[in-house]
Protein backbone atom coordinates (compact mmCIF):
# COMPACT_ATOMS: atom_id res chain seq x y z
CA UNK A 1 0.00 0.00 0.00
CA UNK A 2 2.79 2.48 1.12
CA UNK A 3 4.38 1.66 -2.19
CA UNK A 4 1.42 2.33 -4.87
CA UNK A 5 1.36 5.30 -2.80
CA UNK A 6 4.63 6.71 -2.99
CA UNK A 7 4.45 5.57 -6.78
CA UNK A 8 1.48 7.99 -7.18
CA UNK A 9 3.18 10.74 -4.92
CA UNK A 10 5.99 10.36 -7.45
CA UNK A 11 3.71 10.54 -10.84
CA UNK A 12 1.72 13.40 -8.95
CA UNK A 13 5.33 15.09 -8.49
CA UNK A 14 6.33 14.74 -11.78
CA UNK A 15 3.83 15.98 -13.27
CA UNK A 16 3.64 18.94 -11.35
CA UNK A 17 7.07 19.61 -12.02
CA UNK A 18 6.85 18.83 -15.60
CA UNK A 19 3.98 20.92 -15.71
CA UNK A 20 5.86 23.97 -13.97
CA UNK A 21 8.85 23.54 -16.50
CA UNK A 22 6.96 23.43 -19.58
CA UNK A 23 4.69 26.72 -18.20
CA UNK A 24 7.99 28.62 -17.65
CA UNK A 25 9.52 27.31 -21.25
CA UNK A 26 6.65 28.96 -22.89
CA UNK A 27 6.65 32.23 -20.89
CA UNK A 28 9.98 32.38 -21.54
CA UNK A 29 9.59 31.98 -25.15
CA UNK A 30 6.69 34.50 -25.53
CA UNK A 31 8.19 37.14 -23.40
CA UNK A 32 11.83 36.28 -25.20
CA UNK A 33 11.14 38.02 -28.33
CA UNK A 34 8.98 40.83 -29.64
CA UNK A 35 9.11 41.71 -33.55
CA UNK A 36 7.74 45.42 -33.97
CA UNK A 37 7.32 46.39 -37.98
CA UNK A 38 7.01 49.40 -39.71
CA UNK A 39 6.00 51.77 -41.20
CA UNK A 40 4.74 53.51 -38.12
CA UNK A 41 1.45 55.23 -37.41
CA UNK A 42 2.27 58.47 -36.38
CA UNK A 43 0.36 59.26 -32.80
CA UNK A 44 1.63 61.10 -29.58
CA UNK A 45 4.74 59.97 -27.77
CA UNK A 46 4.28 62.37 -25.30
CA UNK A 47 3.00 60.78 -22.53
CA UNK A 48 5.77 57.98 -23.04
CA UNK A 49 8.43 61.08 -23.03
CA UNK A 50 7.14 63.56 -20.55
CA UNK A 51 5.06 60.95 -18.33
CA UNK A 52 1.94 62.77 -18.51
CA UNK A 53 -1.20 62.48 -20.56
CA UNK A 54 -1.03 64.77 -23.60
CA UNK A 55 -4.30 66.28 -25.04
CA UNK A 56 -2.88 67.71 -28.59
CA UNK A 57 -4.12 66.81 -31.77
CA UNK A 58 -2.62 63.88 -33.14
CA UNK A 59 -4.20 60.45 -32.46
CA UNK A 60 -3.22 58.85 -29.03
CA UNK A 61 -2.27 54.64 -28.62
CA UNK A 62 -0.15 52.13 -29.54
CA UNK A 63 2.56 52.33 -32.58
CA UNK A 64 5.61 50.76 -33.80
CA UNK A 65 7.34 53.56 -32.86
CA UNK A 66 5.54 53.96 -29.62
CA UNK A 67 6.30 50.14 -28.75
CA UNK A 68 10.39 50.84 -29.77
CA UNK A 69 10.51 53.93 -27.35
CA UNK A 70 9.19 51.80 -24.38
CA UNK A 71 11.92 49.14 -24.54
CA UNK A 72 14.14 51.68 -24.83
CA UNK A 73 12.87 53.54 -22.14
CA UNK A 74 13.15 50.29 -19.99
CA UNK A 75 16.80 50.90 -19.30
CA UNK A 76 18.02 51.29 -15.68
CA UNK A 77 21.43 50.99 -16.09
CA UNK A 78 23.07 51.16 -19.39
CA UNK A 79 22.05 51.68 -22.87
CA UNK A 80 24.30 50.68 -25.92
CA UNK A 81 23.82 52.21 -29.00
CA UNK A 82 25.06 51.14 -32.69
CA UNK A 83 23.64 53.36 -35.13
CA UNK A 84 24.03 53.73 -38.71
CA UNK A 85 21.83 56.99 -38.63
CA UNK A 86 20.08 58.66 -35.68
CA UNK A 87 17.74 61.50 -36.54
CA UNK A 88 14.77 60.58 -35.07
CA UNK A 89 14.11 63.62 -32.72
CA UNK A 90 11.60 60.95 -30.84
CA UNK A 91 14.30 58.41 -30.13
CA UNK A 92 16.98 61.07 -29.17
CA UNK A 93 14.60 62.48 -26.79
CA UNK A 94 14.20 59.07 -25.23
CA UNK A 95 18.11 58.80 -25.11
CA UNK A 96 18.54 62.30 -23.03
CA UNK A 97 15.89 61.32 -20.76
CA UNK A 98 17.64 58.13 -19.73
CA UNK A 99 20.80 60.02 -19.66
CA UNK A 100 19.29 62.64 -16.85
CA UNK A 101 18.46 59.61 -15.38
CA UNK A 102 22.21 58.50 -15.29
CA UNK A 103 21.72 55.53 -16.95
CA UNK A 104 25.00 55.09 -18.93
CA UNK A 105 25.00 55.70 -22.26
CA UNK A 106 27.61 54.80 -25.85
CA UNK A 107 26.89 55.65 -29.10
CA UNK A 108 28.59 54.36 -32.34
CA UNK A 109 27.63 55.88 -35.19
CA UNK A 110 28.84 56.26 -38.88
CA UNK A 111 31.53 58.90 -39.62
CA UNK A 112 29.51 59.32 -43.30
CA UNK A 113 25.76 59.55 -41.75
CA UNK A 114 26.57 61.28 -38.34
CA UNK A 115 25.95 64.86 -40.05
CA UNK A 116 22.61 64.22 -41.83
CA UNK A 117 20.01 66.79 -41.49
CA UNK A 118 18.13 66.36 -37.84
CA UNK A 119 21.07 64.32 -36.83
CA UNK A 120 20.81 63.81 -32.78
CA UNK A 121 24.52 62.95 -32.68
CA UNK A 122 25.59 66.86 -32.07
CA UNK A 123 22.72 67.09 -29.22
CA UNK A 124 23.60 64.02 -27.63
CA UNK A 125 27.70 64.71 -27.93
CA UNK A 126 26.46 68.37 -25.79
CA UNK A 127 24.43 66.32 -23.39
CA UNK A 128 27.98 64.63 -22.10
CA UNK A 129 26.81 61.37 -24.18
CA UNK A 130 30.44 59.54 -25.32
CA UNK A 131 29.97 58.84 -29.08
CA UNK A 132 32.37 57.17 -31.49
CA UNK A 133 32.59 56.85 -34.97
CA UNK A 134 34.44 54.38 -37.69
CA UNK A 135 36.98 55.94 -39.37
CA UNK A 136 36.90 53.16 -42.47
CA UNK A 137 35.65 53.48 -46.17
CA UNK A 138 33.03 50.98 -45.26
CA UNK A 139 29.84 51.78 -43.45
CA UNK A 140 29.14 51.05 -39.88
CA UNK A 141 26.14 49.52 -40.67
CA UNK A 142 24.56 47.96 -38.09
CA UNK A 143 21.33 49.15 -35.85
CA UNK A 144 21.09 48.32 -32.98
CA UNK A 145 20.72 48.66 -29.03
CA UNK A 146 21.44 46.62 -26.01
CA UNK A 147 19.65 47.46 -23.05
CA UNK A 148 21.40 47.12 -19.50
CA UNK A 149 23.04 44.52 -20.98
CA UNK A 150 20.15 42.37 -21.17
CA UNK A 151 17.83 42.76 -24.08
CA UNK A 152 18.59 43.16 -27.86
CA UNK A 153 16.99 45.69 -29.97
CA UNK A 154 18.16 45.23 -33.65
CA UNK A 155 16.73 44.52 -37.31
CA UNK A 156 16.99 47.23 -40.33
CA UNK A 157 15.56 50.20 -39.25
CA UNK A 158 17.66 53.35 -38.93
CA UNK A 159 16.69 55.49 -36.74
CA UNK A 160 15.18 58.20 -38.57
CA UNK A 161 11.73 59.59 -38.72
CA UNK A 162 12.10 58.54 -42.80
CA UNK A 163 12.44 55.53 -41.86
CA UNK A 164 9.95 55.22 -38.77
CA UNK A 165 6.79 56.35 -40.90
CA UNK A 166 7.70 55.50 -44.46
CA UNK A 167 9.59 52.53 -44.37
CA UNK A 168 8.66 48.32 -44.12
CA UNK A 169 11.19 48.03 -41.64
CA UNK A 170 12.05 45.52 -38.82
CA UNK A 171 12.82 45.28 -35.41
CA UNK A 172 13.63 42.29 -33.00
CA UNK A 173 13.64 42.63 -29.63
CA UNK A 174 16.28 39.36 -28.71
CA UNK A 175 16.25 38.48 -24.51
CA UNK A 176 18.07 35.01 -25.32
CA UNK A 177 21.17 36.33 -23.37
CA UNK A 178 23.34 34.06 -24.87
CA UNK A 179 22.71 36.24 -27.94
CA UNK A 180 22.85 39.10 -26.24
CA UNK A 181 26.40 38.62 -25.04
CA UNK A 182 27.51 37.99 -28.40
CA UNK A 183 26.11 41.38 -29.81
CA UNK A 184 27.52 42.40 -26.34
CA UNK A 185 31.08 41.27 -27.65
CA UNK A 186 31.14 42.99 -31.22
CA UNK A 187 29.80 46.38 -29.10
CA UNK A 188 32.81 46.43 -27.01
CA UNK A 189 35.28 45.44 -29.75
CA UNK A 190 33.59 48.59 -32.35
CA UNK A 191 34.16 50.75 -29.29
CA UNK A 192 37.66 50.07 -29.01
CA UNK A 193 38.49 49.99 -32.47
CA UNK A 194 36.77 53.28 -33.13
CA UNK A 195 38.70 54.92 -29.63
CA UNK A 196 39.68 57.98 -30.77
CA UNK A 197 43.71 57.35 -29.73
CA UNK A 198 43.28 54.96 -32.66
CA UNK A 199 42.64 57.30 -34.82
CA UNK A 200 44.98 58.30 -37.68
CA UNK A 201 44.66 61.56 -39.56
CA UNK A 202 46.15 60.62 -42.51
CA UNK A 203 45.89 57.42 -45.00
CA UNK A 204 48.68 55.30 -45.52
CA UNK A 205 49.04 56.62 -48.57
CA UNK A 206 49.16 60.05 -47.77
CA UNK A 207 51.51 59.80 -45.41
CA UNK A 208 53.86 57.99 -47.72
CA UNK A 209 53.64 61.04 -50.27
CA UNK A 210 54.71 63.66 -47.41
CA UNK A 211 57.04 61.42 -46.61
CA UNK A 212 58.32 61.18 -49.99
CA UNK A 213 57.99 64.98 -50.71
CA UNK A 214 60.05 65.54 -47.69
CA UNK A 215 62.65 63.12 -48.13
CA UNK B 1 14.09 1.54 4.61
CA UNK B 2 11.47 1.35 1.96
CA UNK B 3 10.67 5.05 2.56
CA UNK B 4 14.12 6.26 2.64
CA UNK B 5 14.88 4.07 -0.37
CA UNK B 6 11.49 5.97 -2.53
CA UNK B 7 12.68 8.88 -1.08
CA UNK B 8 16.49 8.85 -2.46
CA UNK B 9 15.19 7.23 -5.86
CA UNK B 10 12.40 10.18 -5.95
CA UNK B 11 15.45 12.17 -5.58
CA UNK B 12 17.70 10.55 -8.41
CA UNK B 13 14.35 10.30 -10.59
CA UNK B 14 14.15 14.50 -10.38
CA UNK B 15 18.15 15.25 -10.70
CA UNK B 16 17.85 12.72 -14.07
CA UNK B 17 14.93 14.48 -15.27
CA UNK B 18 15.84 17.92 -14.79
CA UNK B 19 19.38 16.95 -15.79
CA UNK B 20 17.66 16.22 -18.97
CA UNK B 21 15.51 18.50 -19.75
CA UNK B 22 18.19 20.96 -19.20
CA UNK B 23 20.80 19.76 -21.57
CA UNK B 24 17.53 19.56 -23.71
CA UNK B 25 17.30 23.33 -23.16
CA UNK B 26 20.97 24.21 -23.79
CA UNK B 27 20.70 22.08 -26.54
CA UNK B 28 17.40 23.96 -28.23
CA UNK B 29 19.43 27.35 -26.90
CA UNK B 30 23.04 27.08 -28.85
CA UNK B 31 21.13 25.71 -32.32
CA UNK B 32 18.61 28.24 -32.30
CA UNK B 33 20.28 30.98 -33.52
CA UNK B 34 23.46 31.82 -35.11
CA UNK B 35 24.88 35.38 -35.26
CA UNK B 36 27.20 35.86 -38.23
CA UNK B 37 29.33 39.63 -38.37
CA UNK B 38 30.64 41.13 -40.95
CA UNK B 39 32.79 42.56 -43.23
CA UNK B 40 33.51 38.86 -44.60
CA UNK B 41 37.26 38.43 -45.35
CA UNK B 42 37.34 37.32 -49.15
CA UNK B 43 37.46 33.58 -49.32
CA UNK B 44 36.57 31.66 -52.60
CA UNK B 45 32.89 30.33 -52.66
CA UNK B 46 32.83 27.75 -55.49
CA UNK B 47 33.31 24.62 -53.32
CA UNK B 48 29.68 25.69 -52.23
CA UNK B 49 28.14 27.02 -54.97
CA UNK B 50 29.89 24.45 -57.78
CA UNK B 51 30.26 21.05 -55.01
CA UNK B 52 33.63 20.62 -56.17
CA UNK B 53 37.03 21.50 -54.66
CA UNK B 54 38.98 24.52 -56.02
CA UNK B 55 42.25 25.45 -56.85
CA UNK B 56 42.10 28.97 -57.41
CA UNK B 57 44.43 31.83 -55.80
CA UNK B 58 42.01 33.20 -53.60
CA UNK B 59 42.02 31.58 -50.01
CA UNK B 60 39.84 28.54 -48.99
CA UNK B 61 38.15 28.18 -45.62
CA UNK B 62 35.38 29.79 -43.15
CA UNK B 63 33.99 33.35 -44.11
CA UNK B 64 30.68 35.55 -43.25
CA UNK B 65 29.64 35.27 -46.51
CA UNK B 66 30.45 31.09 -46.83
CA UNK B 67 28.13 30.88 -43.55
CA UNK B 68 25.57 32.58 -45.27
CA UNK B 69 25.26 30.68 -48.27
CA UNK B 70 25.46 27.85 -46.24
CA UNK B 71 22.51 28.71 -44.63
CA UNK B 72 20.81 29.78 -47.91
CA UNK B 73 21.38 26.92 -49.58
CA UNK B 74 19.98 24.82 -47.07
CA UNK B 75 16.67 25.13 -48.38
CA UNK B 76 14.87 22.42 -49.43
CA UNK B 77 11.24 23.42 -50.67
CA UNK B 78 11.32 27.53 -50.34
CA UNK B 79 13.20 30.60 -50.08
CA UNK B 80 10.98 33.49 -49.12
CA UNK B 81 13.39 36.78 -49.94
CA UNK B 82 12.69 40.33 -48.84
CA UNK B 83 15.31 42.34 -50.01
CA UNK B 84 15.72 46.23 -50.09
CA UNK B 85 19.15 45.57 -52.42
CA UNK B 86 20.25 42.06 -54.16
CA UNK B 87 23.51 42.62 -56.18
CA UNK B 88 26.31 39.62 -54.59
CA UNK B 89 26.98 37.61 -57.60
CA UNK B 90 27.36 34.98 -55.21
CA UNK B 91 23.97 34.87 -53.51
CA UNK B 92 22.66 35.27 -57.44
CA UNK B 93 24.31 32.30 -58.15
CA UNK B 94 22.75 30.23 -54.85
CA UNK B 95 19.00 31.48 -55.38
CA UNK B 96 19.35 30.57 -59.20
CA UNK B 97 20.97 27.06 -58.15
CA UNK B 98 18.05 26.20 -55.33
CA UNK B 99 15.45 27.39 -58.40
CA UNK B 100 17.63 25.13 -60.77
CA UNK B 101 17.09 21.99 -57.98
CA UNK B 102 12.78 23.11 -57.72
CA UNK B 103 12.86 25.73 -54.53
CA UNK B 104 9.87 27.64 -54.71
CA UNK B 105 11.06 30.62 -54.68
CA UNK B 106 9.78 34.37 -54.50
CA UNK B 107 11.62 37.84 -54.41
CA UNK B 108 10.79 40.67 -53.20
CA UNK B 109 12.78 44.14 -53.63
CA UNK B 110 12.93 47.94 -53.41
CA UNK B 111 11.51 49.46 -56.83
CA UNK B 112 14.40 52.22 -56.62
CA UNK B 113 17.12 50.14 -55.70
CA UNK B 114 16.56 47.25 -58.15
CA UNK B 115 18.05 48.11 -61.40
CA UNK B 116 21.47 49.42 -59.46
CA UNK B 117 24.86 47.82 -60.41
CA UNK B 118 25.05 44.28 -60.61
CA UNK B 119 21.40 43.92 -59.65
CA UNK B 120 20.38 40.07 -59.34
CA UNK B 121 16.91 41.07 -60.07
CA UNK B 122 17.06 40.47 -64.07
CA UNK B 123 18.89 37.79 -63.69
CA UNK B 124 16.37 35.90 -61.47
CA UNK B 125 13.59 37.24 -63.16
CA UNK B 126 14.79 35.70 -66.68
CA UNK B 127 15.21 32.73 -64.70
CA UNK B 128 11.57 32.45 -63.91
CA UNK B 129 12.06 33.58 -60.64
CA UNK B 130 8.62 35.91 -59.65
CA UNK B 131 9.74 38.92 -58.19
CA UNK B 132 7.22 41.89 -56.59
CA UNK B 133 8.68 45.37 -55.53
CA UNK B 134 6.85 48.41 -53.83
CA UNK B 135 5.19 50.95 -55.39
CA UNK B 136 5.41 53.45 -52.44
CA UNK B 137 7.45 56.76 -51.25
CA UNK B 138 8.47 55.04 -48.69
CA UNK B 139 11.75 51.96 -49.31
CA UNK B 140 11.13 48.81 -48.82
CA UNK B 141 14.29 48.40 -46.29
CA UNK B 142 13.94 44.78 -45.17
CA UNK B 143 16.96 42.20 -45.14
CA UNK B 144 15.58 38.95 -44.47
CA UNK B 145 15.17 35.06 -46.25
CA UNK B 146 13.00 32.14 -44.98
CA UNK B 147 14.26 29.33 -45.82
CA UNK B 148 11.79 26.33 -46.17
CA UNK B 149 9.31 28.53 -43.64
CA UNK B 150 11.72 27.40 -41.09
CA UNK B 151 14.61 29.64 -40.60
CA UNK B 152 14.81 33.32 -40.54
CA UNK B 153 18.14 34.64 -41.55
CA UNK B 154 17.83 38.58 -41.18
CA UNK B 155 19.73 41.44 -40.04
CA UNK B 156 21.39 44.98 -41.29
CA UNK B 157 23.23 43.27 -44.21
CA UNK B 158 21.97 44.23 -47.91
CA UNK B 159 22.75 41.42 -49.79
CA UNK B 160 26.20 43.34 -51.67
CA UNK B 161 29.66 42.90 -52.54
CA UNK B 162 30.33 46.28 -50.89
CA UNK B 163 28.14 45.55 -47.84
CA UNK B 164 29.51 42.43 -47.46
CA UNK B 165 33.05 43.08 -47.94
CA UNK B 166 33.21 46.39 -46.52
CA UNK B 167 30.43 47.24 -44.00
CA UNK B 168 30.13 46.25 -39.95
CA UNK B 169 27.01 44.37 -40.37
CA UNK B 170 25.05 41.87 -38.89
CA UNK B 171 23.09 39.08 -40.10
CA UNK B 172 20.90 36.61 -36.94
CA UNK B 173 19.49 33.25 -38.22
CA UNK B 174 16.78 32.27 -36.33
CA UNK B 175 14.82 28.83 -35.88
CA UNK B 176 12.28 30.06 -33.23
CA UNK B 177 9.10 28.67 -35.08
CA UNK B 178 7.32 31.62 -33.49
CA UNK B 179 9.27 34.20 -34.84
CA UNK B 180 9.63 32.73 -38.31
CA UNK B 181 5.66 32.84 -38.30
CA UNK B 182 5.47 36.50 -37.30
CA UNK B 183 8.12 37.15 -40.75
CA UNK B 184 6.35 34.62 -42.69
CA UNK B 185 2.83 36.44 -42.09
CA UNK B 186 4.71 40.01 -42.79
CA UNK B 187 5.85 38.10 -45.92
CA UNK B 188 2.66 37.36 -47.10
CA UNK B 189 0.84 40.40 -46.61
CA UNK B 190 3.84 42.33 -48.43
CA UNK B 191 3.81 39.89 -51.32
CA UNK B 192 0.18 40.67 -51.77
CA UNK B 193 0.26 44.24 -51.54
CA UNK B 194 2.64 44.55 -53.53
CA UNK B 195 0.32 41.68 -56.04
CA UNK B 196 0.70 43.94 -59.93
CA UNK B 197 -2.70 43.54 -59.97
CA UNK B 198 -2.81 46.17 -57.14
CA UNK B 199 -0.49 48.17 -59.00
CA UNK B 200 -1.69 51.68 -59.68
CA UNK B 201 -0.12 53.81 -62.67
CA UNK B 202 -1.55 56.52 -61.87
CA UNK B 203 -1.49 58.81 -58.55
CA UNK B 204 -4.92 60.12 -57.08
CA UNK B 205 -4.00 62.72 -57.73
CA UNK B 206 -2.59 62.82 -61.36
CA UNK B 207 -6.04 60.58 -61.77
CA UNK B 208 -8.25 63.60 -60.37
CA UNK B 209 -6.21 65.83 -62.39
CA UNK B 210 -7.05 63.81 -65.43
CA UNK B 211 -10.53 63.25 -64.85
CA UNK B 212 -11.15 67.50 -64.12
CA UNK B 213 -9.45 68.12 -67.32
CA UNK B 214 -12.22 65.41 -69.43
CA UNK B 215 -15.11 66.81 -66.94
Amino acid sequence: MLRVVLAFGLGAALEVLLGWLLKRRRASLSTASEVIFFPSRVTCTEELLAGAPCVCPLPHGESALGRLLVRVLEARRSLDLCLFAFSSPQLGRAVLLLHSRGVRIRLVVDADYMALRGSQVGPLRRAGIPVRHDQDQGYMHHKFAIVDKKVLITGSLNWTTQAIQTNQENVLVVEDQAVVNIFLEEFEKIWENYNPANYTFFSKHEKTGIENAQS
